[in-house]
């Protein structure tokens, strides 16, 4: 089956180096998977949370989809598109807002830890909170449930909203019938964490950041500053809790990793450890300079790229969004009233498709109520083969999964659930 | 100038006579007064918050868009639109969520009536509070300031929300510039509230409800079943603290409601009385009855009808939001960042237009820094009575509402803010 991946990076500020080496980087790579959409946004409603400077949050959505861009992103395989093109994200917003209950969120850490810190400050415990910081995990809940992304990547700190848009998504099926996929975390503790020039998480609120697209100059300067012991040339360094080290690790292949251990060991000056340091970083950087440059340049590009993301991902939220709306009972008046999705869950079941293809051979596949594909077999040479197959799995629901000649096209669950369904309904 | 006047109804029930007398005829009436621009529409959104029964959503959106129409309002004059079809209206709330301080939510009343139920029956507070009701006024903000609404027609009960309304826009307004319409409440207190079958209010949470357009037996029936006292015919009876008086009294002329009064001195049967209300409220209704069942019977007619309204709500809400997007970073990439309104409104102020028509007269206006007209003069007959006029209003900001010869076509504090914006930059 085909894994929906989705990630969104709030657009508030300059990507740097961390945010290539963390999150840029690995999305670009992951993209690539077969098997697997990819689902990229530029999360600038979550921008206005933290930013009131509407000059910041536009150059910042630029400098960020131009850096996607730059680094490989292709963005005709993808799903690439700024959150606020997609008007369906703010209605399922407030669909979900209306499941959410309130307590859920007061449980929410980013909205925890400044209630703390006003606690500890002696003042109200909602002092500067915006009902925006407050909201954030049901906006994030949209940008997921939105797209039926099965799996989030993200840092052990976002685990929690993603565990919400779950509760979200039962809560909403509870009441209105199974239409949202639950996602998943997904962390990847292989993404390395760069350190920045003083050796503490690079980040630019600590400002120690190096430069991602800035000035070859500039990036050659921050590198010179990054903090190091006082050794002197012909003394072995150690590489252990070395912050330039372990930025060269992040670009370096295995073999040039050891090489520069081994010249820790031989006593590298600090000057030429920062020059290497400059030239693998570059070595990387510098053929994605030009197309950077070009895009920041040339705005209009980028905004059409964003423009047709933004309509191919509504190609599926649009007819995706109209079920819920259904669901909830925001109907076309036309529309007969029919029984809500669960009633009809139980008239119309998930069935058994048989037929022949051009190839002379016999298949079947398993649809759900709605025509979907769930199970597709392989061709057999016999309908008789095919249709032990289709009784085996009325039979044994749980076999599918260790059968040869037959193809998940569904969620594990999914596929359960309709066989389960069937094998209970006696038919 | 033309004053805006919006008015919204929950989609959750089937309108009664009280919707009527207090909700759907006093909009209906206070649509054709002149100088207005009137909104109207159906809140189902809202109703999503304490309704999770979709047929019940779409059959009460149905009934209540059919009241409207068959009390007589003229959807071609007004905006008559299904809040769900404005898609406008989240995106704006979530633009207001970001600008709205979570503790001015927790003191809404219809939380914290909520959370006083909850402490007294010693569970946590936000037990059974969903995040729809606590976001419940952003929601309600996002409704009336898309539509730069001057007037909100409420309840003493809801004066809170619009309060917090006009927080969202001053806040709003104070980060991106001026932008937003400050609405205030409109409580008009000679809209009847009419009792129900028992006394109290009419209410369905009180089962105690005449239905408006039922068959005419069953409202017949309901009638009959209000409470008198036990006074015999003959005996003379008190309209203080009758139901039955005080509901033939929303329905009357004055001199019908005299002869009422004076049957009670005389003694009229109960019996007698109430069929004199049945017979009041049967000629007001019945006429629109058939239009009325009409319409329910054809709900493509009324879709229609509401997809129209939105169309035109959507006229005005699609640039306004536009407009609110560009202000706080939500931008077309290829726009150059320019100043914020707010800077940009230093440098382009208001002015003074000095024109000739061709009726030959002289004139003026006061137009804004983005050429909305302010004020609008009379025609003079010599350039320099015009001239003199203008020099006037730039002396003494304050004179224009004294003024005979000038028109205001924009709130009040608007033209004040203008002409002392003028007076203080020395143009």
């Amino acid at each position: 089956m085909t894994i929906r991946y989705l990630t969104g990076i709030t657009t508030t500020g300059t990507p740097h180096l961390g945010n290539y080496v963390g999150a840029i980087r690995p999305t670009v790579q992951a993209s690539r998977r077969a098997g697997t959409e990819n689902f990229y946004f530029l999360a600038d409603y979550h921008a206005l949370i933290k930013c009131d400077e509407p000059a910041r949050i536009q150059r910042s959505t630029l400098e960020i989809a131009a850096c996607w861009l730059a680094a490989g992103l292709d963005h005709e395989k993808v799903y690439f598109y700024r959150q606020s093109d997609i008007p369906e994200i703010p209605e399922l917003t407030w669909l979900l807002t209306c499941v959410t209950g309130k307590g859920v969120l007061n449980r929410a850490h980013a909205y925890k830890a400044q209630v703390d810190k006003n606690t500890a400050a002696g003042v109200d415990t909602d002092t500067d909170v915006s009902a925006g910081l407050f909201m954030y995990p049901v906006l994030m809940g949209a940008d997921i449930l939105l797209f039926k992304a099965h799996k989030v990547p993200v840092g052990r700190d976002q685990v929690q909203h993603i565990e919400m848009a779950r509760d979200m998504a039962q809560s909403y099926n509870h009441l209105y019938g199974e239409h949202l996929v639950l996602p998943e975390a997904q962390i990847d503790e292989s993404v390395a964490l760069l350190p920045g020039l003083d050796g503490r998480k690079m980040s630019k609120s600590y400002d120690n950041v190096i430069a991602l697209f800035g000035p070859r100059e500039q990036i050659r300067k921050q590198i010179a500053s990054i903090v190091t012991d006082s050794k002197a040339p012909g003394e072995p360094k150690d590489v252990e809790g070395s912050a330039l080290f372990q930025i060269y690790q992040a670009f370096a292949s295995a073999d040039e990793t050891q090489k520069l251990r081994q010249a820790y060991a031989d006593g590298i000056a600090w000057g030429d450890a920062k020059q290497m340091l400059f030239e693998r970083i570059d070595q990387e950087i510098a053929p994605m300079r030009e197309r950077y440059e070009h895009l920041v340049s040339h705005p209009a590009e980028l905004e059409a790229i964003l423009q047709a993301g933004a309509a191919k991902a509504r190609q599926r939220a649009t007819p995706f969004m109209a079920e819920l709306r259904h669901a909830v009972g925001l109907r076309n008046l036309a529309v007969q009233a029919g029984p809500a999705k669960k009633d009809k869950a139980k008239s119309a079941l998930p069935s058994f498709k048989q037929y022949r293809e051009a190839d002379g051979k016999f298949y079947f596949k398993l649809v759900d109520a709605q025509g979907r594909p769930l199970l597709q077999s392989a061709g057999f040479d016999s309908p008789k083969e095919a249709g032990a197959m289709v009784a085996q799995l009325k039979r044994e629901p749980q076999s599918w999964a260790n059968l040869t000649g037959v193809r998940a096209e569904a969620l594990d669950t999914e596929i359960n659930a309709a066989l389960q369904e069937l094998t209970s309904s006696g038919n």
